[in-house]
Protein backbone atom coordinates (compact mmCIF):
# COMPACT_ATOMS: atom_id res chain seq x y z
CA UNK A 1 0.00 0.00 0.00
CA UNK A 2 0.65 3.46 -0.98
CA UNK A 3 2.16 4.76 2.55
CA UNK A 4 1.58 8.65 3.97
CA UNK A 5 4.93 9.41 5.60
CA UNK A 6 5.12 12.67 7.79
CA UNK A 7 9.01 14.18 7.59
CA UNK A 8 9.63 17.05 8.67
CA UNK A 9 12.53 19.02 10.64
CA UNK A 10 11.82 20.18 14.27
CA UNK A 11 13.20 22.29 17.02
CA UNK A 12 13.30 19.78 20.68
CA UNK A 13 10.11 21.40 21.53
CA UNK A 14 7.92 20.73 18.08
CA UNK A 15 8.41 23.85 16.10
CA UNK A 16 8.22 23.78 12.87
CA UNK A 17 9.20 27.22 12.14
CA UNK A 18 9.33 30.88 13.89
CA UNK A 19 6.06 32.85 14.13
CA UNK A 20 7.00 34.61 11.08
CA UNK A 21 7.33 31.61 9.04
CA UNK A 22 11.55 31.65 9.17
CA UNK A 23 12.86 28.43 9.21
CA UNK A 24 16.90 29.56 9.99
CA UNK A 25 17.37 27.37 12.84
CA UNK A 26 16.68 24.23 10.80
CA UNK A 27 19.75 22.60 9.05
CA UNK A 28 20.93 19.64 6.90
CA UNK A 29 23.88 18.63 8.14
CA UNK A 30 26.53 17.76 5.40
CA UNK A 31 26.60 13.58 6.59
CA UNK A 32 22.63 13.25 6.35
CA UNK A 33 20.74 13.21 2.91
CA UNK A 34 16.72 13.65 2.26
CA UNK A 35 17.42 11.48 -0.88
CA UNK A 36 16.38 8.41 0.15
CA UNK A 37 13.54 9.54 1.77
CA UNK A 38 13.15 11.89 -1.71
CA UNK A 39 13.33 8.26 -4.20
CA UNK A 40 10.48 6.65 -1.97
CA UNK A 41 7.86 9.15 -2.45
CA UNK A 42 6.11 10.62 -5.78
CA UNK A 43 3.52 12.88 -4.11
CA UNK A 44 3.99 15.52 -1.83
CA UNK A 45 1.02 17.40 0.32
CA UNK A 46 0.99 21.41 1.78
CA UNK A 47 -1.11 23.51 3.12
CA UNK A 48 -0.94 27.01 1.49
CA UNK A 49 1.03 28.71 4.35
CA UNK A 50 3.38 25.82 3.48
CA UNK A 51 3.53 26.03 0.05
CA UNK A 52 3.96 30.11 -0.03
CA UNK A 53 6.89 30.01 2.58
CA UNK A 54 8.73 27.10 0.74
CA UNK A 55 7.81 27.60 -2.70
CA UNK A 56 10.83 29.27 -3.58
CA UNK A 57 13.00 26.65 -2.74
CA UNK A 58 11.62 24.89 -5.88
CA UNK A 59 9.13 22.14 -6.20
CA UNK A 60 9.24 19.33 -3.09
CA UNK A 61 10.97 16.29 -3.45
CA UNK A 62 13.66 15.87 -6.20
CA UNK A 63 11.89 18.16 -8.69
CA UNK A 64 10.19 16.33 -11.49
CA UNK A 65 8.11 13.36 -11.46
CA UNK A 66 6.49 14.64 -7.91
CA UNK A 67 3.34 15.70 -8.37
CA UNK A 68 2.71 18.34 -5.29
CA UNK A 69 -1.00 19.13 -4.18
CA UNK A 70 -1.75 22.38 -1.92
CA UNK A 71 -4.61 22.15 0.23
CA UNK A 72 -6.34 25.73 0.01
CA UNK A 73 -10.16 26.49 0.94
CA UNK A 74 -9.03 30.23 -0.90
CA UNK A 75 -6.94 29.72 -3.70
CA UNK A 76 -8.52 28.78 -7.16
CA UNK A 77 -8.53 25.10 -7.48
CA UNK A 78 -6.48 23.87 -10.51
CA UNK A 79 -3.13 22.80 -11.73
CA UNK A 80 -0.20 25.81 -11.95
CA UNK A 81 2.94 27.10 -10.95
CA UNK A 82 3.74 22.86 -10.57
CA UNK A 83 1.64 22.15 -8.32
CA UNK A 84 -2.34 21.34 -7.96
CA UNK A 85 -4.48 23.66 -6.01
CA UNK A 86 -6.97 21.63 -4.35
CA UNK A 87 -10.13 22.29 -2.41
CA UNK A 88 -10.98 18.75 -1.44
CA UNK A 89 -10.78 17.06 1.66
CA UNK A 90 -7.00 15.41 1.92
CA UNK A 91 -8.90 11.67 2.94
CA UNK A 92 -10.54 11.79 -0.55
CA UNK A 93 -7.44 12.53 -2.32
CA UNK A 94 -5.23 10.30 -0.14
CA UNK A 95 -7.82 7.06 -0.68
CA UNK A 96 -7.83 7.83 -4.69
CA UNK A 97 -4.09 7.32 -5.02
CA UNK A 98 -3.85 4.44 -2.97
CA UNK A 99 -6.26 2.70 -5.40
CA UNK A 100 -3.88 4.39 -8.14
CA UNK A 101 -0.60 2.41 -8.47
CA UNK A 102 2.13 4.59 -7.25
CA UNK A 103 5.06 5.57 -4.71
CA UNK A 104 4.74 6.49 -1.08
CA UNK A 105 3.68 10.23 -0.33
CA UNK A 106 4.91 13.07 1.57
CA UNK A 107 3.37 15.22 4.08
CA UNK A 108 4.85 18.32 4.17
CA UNK A 109 2.91 20.03 7.00
CA UNK A 110 2.08 22.70 7.81
CA UNK A 111 0.32 21.86 11.01
CA UNK A 112 -3.02 22.66 10.49
CA UNK A 113 -2.86 19.88 7.67
CA UNK A 114 -1.04 17.67 9.97
CA UNK A 115 -3.59 17.76 12.34
CA UNK A 116 -6.48 17.11 9.72
CA UNK A 117 -4.20 14.26 8.62
CA UNK A 118 -3.74 12.54 12.15
CA UNK A 119 -7.67 13.63 12.78
CA UNK A 120 -8.45 11.12 9.79
CA UNK A 121 -5.65 8.52 11.03
CA UNK A 122 -4.27 9.34 7.52
CA UNK A 123 -0.08 9.26 9.01
CA UNK A 124 1.16 6.07 8.30
CA UNK A 125 5.24 6.68 9.18
CA UNK A 126 6.30 9.57 11.07
CA UNK A 127 9.87 10.10 10.28
CA UNK A 128 11.13 13.29 12.19
CA UNK A 129 14.53 15.22 12.34
CA UNK A 130 15.17 16.76 15.27
CA UNK A 131 17.68 20.35 15.45
CA UNK A 132 19.58 20.53 19.25
CA UNK A 133 17.87 23.93 19.97
CA UNK A 134 14.47 24.74 21.93
CA UNK A 135 12.79 27.69 20.23
CA UNK A 136 10.96 29.04 23.06
CA UNK A 137 8.01 29.76 20.79
CA UNK A 138 6.87 29.16 17.09
CA UNK A 139 4.45 27.31 14.45
CA UNK A 140 3.86 23.36 16.22
CA UNK A 141 4.11 20.71 14.22
CA UNK A 142 1.79 18.97 15.92
CA UNK A 143 -0.99 21.76 17.22
CA UNK A 144 -3.43 19.72 19.90
CA UNK A 145 -6.73 18.58 18.44
CA UNK A 146 -6.38 14.89 17.70
CA UNK A 147 -6.82 11.64 19.49
CA UNK A 148 -4.37 9.90 20.76
CA UNK A 149 -2.41 8.13 17.86
CA UNK A 150 0.20 5.21 18.63
CA UNK A 151 3.39 4.00 16.73
CA UNK A 152 6.25 1.71 17.01
CA UNK A 153 9.69 2.72 16.93
CA UNK A 154 11.75 2.22 13.50
CA UNK A 155 14.94 3.80 13.88
CA UNK A 156 17.05 7.09 15.56
CA UNK A 157 19.88 8.13 14.11
CA UNK A 158 22.49 11.19 14.93
CA UNK A 159 24.12 13.09 12.92
CA UNK A 160 26.85 16.09 12.71
CA UNK A 161 25.87 19.20 14.45
CA UNK A 162 23.60 16.81 16.80
CA UNK A 163 20.49 16.16 14.38
CA UNK A 164 18.49 13.37 15.31
CA UNK A 165 16.51 11.44 13.03
CA UNK A 166 13.30 9.29 14.83
CA UNK A 167 11.72 6.93 12.44
CA UNK A 168 8.15 5.72 13.40
CA UNK A 169 5.59 3.23 11.76
CA UNK A 170 2.24 3.85 12.79
CA UNK A 171 0.64 1.22 15.48
CA UNK A 172 -3.28 0.19 14.41
CA UNK B 1 29.55 23.19 39.49
CA UNK B 2 26.21 21.91 40.03
CA UNK B 3 24.06 21.31 37.10
CA UNK B 4 20.52 21.64 37.04
CA UNK B 5 19.13 18.69 34.50
CA UNK B 6 15.73 18.65 33.18
CA UNK B 7 14.39 14.87 32.87
CA UNK B 8 10.79 13.88 32.14
CA UNK B 9 9.63 11.52 29.47
CA UNK B 10 7.35 13.14 27.30
CA UNK B 11 4.90 11.81 24.15
CA UNK B 12 6.54 12.75 20.84
CA UNK B 13 4.41 16.22 20.76
CA UNK B 14 5.85 17.00 23.77
CA UNK B 15 3.32 16.37 26.87
CA UNK B 16 3.98 15.44 29.93
CA UNK B 17 0.49 14.76 30.88
CA UNK B 18 -2.99 14.26 29.84
CA UNK B 19 -4.69 17.64 30.58
CA UNK B 20 -6.37 15.97 33.33
CA UNK B 21 -2.96 15.68 35.14
CA UNK B 22 -2.74 11.62 34.36
CA UNK B 23 0.29 10.48 32.69
CA UNK B 24 -0.80 6.45 32.06
CA UNK B 25 0.79 6.92 28.61
CA UNK B 26 4.37 7.28 30.21
CA UNK B 27 6.10 4.01 30.87
CA UNK B 28 9.92 3.03 31.88
CA UNK B 29 10.41 -0.25 29.85
CA UNK B 30 12.77 -3.24 31.66
CA UNK B 31 15.84 -2.18 30.33
CA UNK B 32 15.88 0.97 31.63
CA UNK B 33 16.54 2.67 34.88
CA UNK B 34 16.68 6.00 36.20
CA UNK B 35 18.99 4.68 38.75
CA UNK B 36 21.87 6.22 36.94
CA UNK B 37 20.23 9.27 36.85
CA UNK B 38 19.19 9.57 40.56
CA UNK B 39 22.74 8.85 41.86
CA UNK B 40 24.03 12.21 40.23
CA UNK B 41 21.09 13.84 41.78
CA UNK B 42 20.51 15.03 45.55
CA UNK B 43 18.06 17.78 44.73
CA UNK B 44 14.65 17.93 43.03
CA UNK B 45 12.77 21.07 42.05
CA UNK B 46 9.01 20.82 41.43
CA UNK B 47 6.19 23.29 40.86
CA UNK B 48 2.82 22.85 43.13
CA UNK B 49 0.67 21.10 40.49
CA UNK B 50 3.64 18.60 39.52
CA UNK B 51 4.03 17.43 43.54
CA UNK B 52 0.52 17.07 43.82
CA UNK B 53 0.05 14.69 41.09
CA UNK B 54 3.29 13.05 42.14
CA UNK B 55 3.63 12.97 46.09
CA UNK B 56 1.68 9.48 45.94
CA UNK B 57 4.81 7.88 43.88
CA UNK B 58 6.82 8.96 47.14
CA UNK B 59 9.79 11.58 47.20
CA UNK B 60 11.18 12.74 44.32
CA UNK B 61 14.54 10.54 43.62
CA UNK B 62 16.05 7.51 45.08
CA UNK B 63 14.35 8.65 48.28
CA UNK B 64 16.06 9.47 51.26
CA UNK B 65 18.86 12.01 50.63
CA UNK B 66 17.17 14.30 47.89
CA UNK B 67 16.07 17.29 49.32
CA UNK B 68 13.08 18.64 47.44
CA UNK B 69 11.93 22.11 46.64
CA UNK B 70 7.98 22.92 45.52
CA UNK B 71 7.79 26.49 44.12
CA UNK B 72 4.42 27.74 45.08
CA UNK B 73 3.14 31.28 45.91
CA UNK B 74 0.24 30.01 47.08
CA UNK B 75 1.22 27.17 49.90
CA UNK B 76 2.74 28.18 53.49
CA UNK B 77 6.58 28.26 53.03
CA UNK B 78 8.19 25.65 55.15
CA UNK B 79 9.08 22.34 55.19
CA UNK B 80 6.99 19.10 55.88
CA UNK B 81 5.56 15.86 54.04
CA UNK B 82 9.59 15.39 52.89
CA UNK B 83 9.34 18.37 51.23
CA UNK B 84 10.36 22.50 51.39
CA UNK B 85 7.69 24.00 49.81
CA UNK B 86 8.73 28.02 49.17
CA UNK B 87 8.23 31.29 47.27
CA UNK B 88 11.66 32.19 46.84
CA UNK B 89 12.60 32.70 42.95
CA UNK B 90 14.04 29.69 41.70
CA UNK B 91 17.13 31.30 40.57
CA UNK B 92 17.67 32.47 43.79
CA UNK B 93 17.52 29.27 45.23
CA UNK B 94 19.74 27.63 42.93
CA UNK B 95 22.57 30.69 42.79
CA UNK B 96 22.32 29.24 46.84
CA UNK B 97 22.62 25.89 46.21
CA UNK B 98 25.50 26.19 43.67
CA UNK B 99 27.64 27.98 45.73
CA UNK B 100 27.38 25.06 48.64
CA UNK B 101 28.64 21.16 47.76
CA UNK B 102 26.65 18.84 46.16
CA UNK B 103 25.50 17.05 43.17
CA UNK B 104 23.62 17.45 40.68
CA UNK B 105 19.68 19.52 40.80
CA UNK B 106 16.43 17.87 39.13
CA UNK B 107 14.33 19.87 37.71
CA UNK B 108 10.69 17.50 37.62
CA UNK B 109 8.95 20.40 35.89
CA UNK B 110 6.07 20.91 35.39
CA UNK B 111 5.91 22.93 32.25
CA UNK B 112 5.19 26.40 34.00
CA UNK B 113 8.46 25.78 36.28
CA UNK B 114 10.20 24.93 33.23
CA UNK B 115 9.44 27.73 31.57
CA UNK B 116 10.71 29.54 34.64
CA UNK B 117 13.83 28.21 34.79
CA UNK B 118 14.39 28.51 30.81
CA UNK B 119 13.92 32.40 30.83
CA UNK B 120 16.41 32.62 33.66
CA UNK B 121 18.45 30.13 31.37
CA UNK B 122 19.27 27.59 34.65
CA UNK B 123 18.97 24.22 32.69
CA UNK B 124 22.21 22.88 31.93
CA UNK B 125 21.55 19.26 30.85
CA UNK B 126 18.09 18.18 29.45
CA UNK B 127 17.09 14.31 29.41
CA UNK B 128 13.76 13.31 27.45
CA UNK B 129 12.44 9.88 27.15
CA UNK B 130 10.26 10.01 24.20
CA UNK B 131 7.24 7.29 24.26
CA UNK B 132 5.94 6.78 20.63
CA UNK B 133 2.75 7.79 21.04
CA UNK B 134 0.98 11.49 19.63
CA UNK B 135 -0.95 11.88 22.38
CA UNK B 136 -3.27 15.26 20.41
CA UNK B 137 -3.26 17.24 23.63
CA UNK B 138 -2.10 17.73 27.19
CA UNK B 139 -0.04 19.83 29.03
CA UNK B 140 3.15 20.41 27.33
CA UNK B 141 6.65 20.04 28.43
CA UNK B 142 7.76 23.52 27.04
CA UNK B 143 4.91 25.77 27.14
CA UNK B 144 5.87 28.65 24.62
CA UNK B 145 7.34 32.22 26.04
CA UNK B 146 11.06 31.51 26.33
CA UNK B 147 14.15 32.86 24.42
CA UNK B 148 15.63 30.40 22.15
CA UNK B 149 18.54 27.96 23.81
CA UNK B 150 20.77 26.10 21.93
CA UNK B 151 21.81 22.92 23.00
CA UNK B 152 24.62 20.23 22.09
CA UNK B 153 23.64 16.36 21.65
CA UNK B 154 25.55 14.04 23.67
CA UNK B 155 23.82 10.67 22.97
CA UNK B 156 20.45 9.48 22.18
CA UNK B 157 19.67 5.31 23.36
CA UNK B 158 16.49 3.15 22.57
CA UNK B 159 15.02 0.65 25.14
CA UNK B 160 11.99 -1.60 24.76
CA UNK B 161 8.32 -0.88 23.87
CA UNK B 162 10.12 1.85 21.47
CA UNK B 163 11.23 4.43 24.10
CA UNK B 164 14.06 6.96 23.18
CA UNK B 165 15.94 9.03 25.34
CA UNK B 166 17.65 12.22 23.50
CA UNK B 167 20.93 13.19 26.12
CA UNK B 168 21.94 17.55 25.64
CA UNK B 169 23.82 19.84 27.14
CA UNK B 170 23.28 23.49 27.35
CA UNK B 171 25.52 25.30 24.89
CA UNK B 172 25.81 28.73 25.61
Amino acid sequence: MRKVALCLGISIDGYIARRDHTFDFLFLPEDYSMQPFFDRIDTAFLGRKTWEVTKELGPPGSGEGTQSFVFSHQLEPGERDGVIFTRERPEAVVERLRREPGKDMWLMGGGELVRHFLREDLVDDLYLGIVPTLLGDGIPLFPAGFPQRDFRLVGHESYSRGLVTLRYERSR
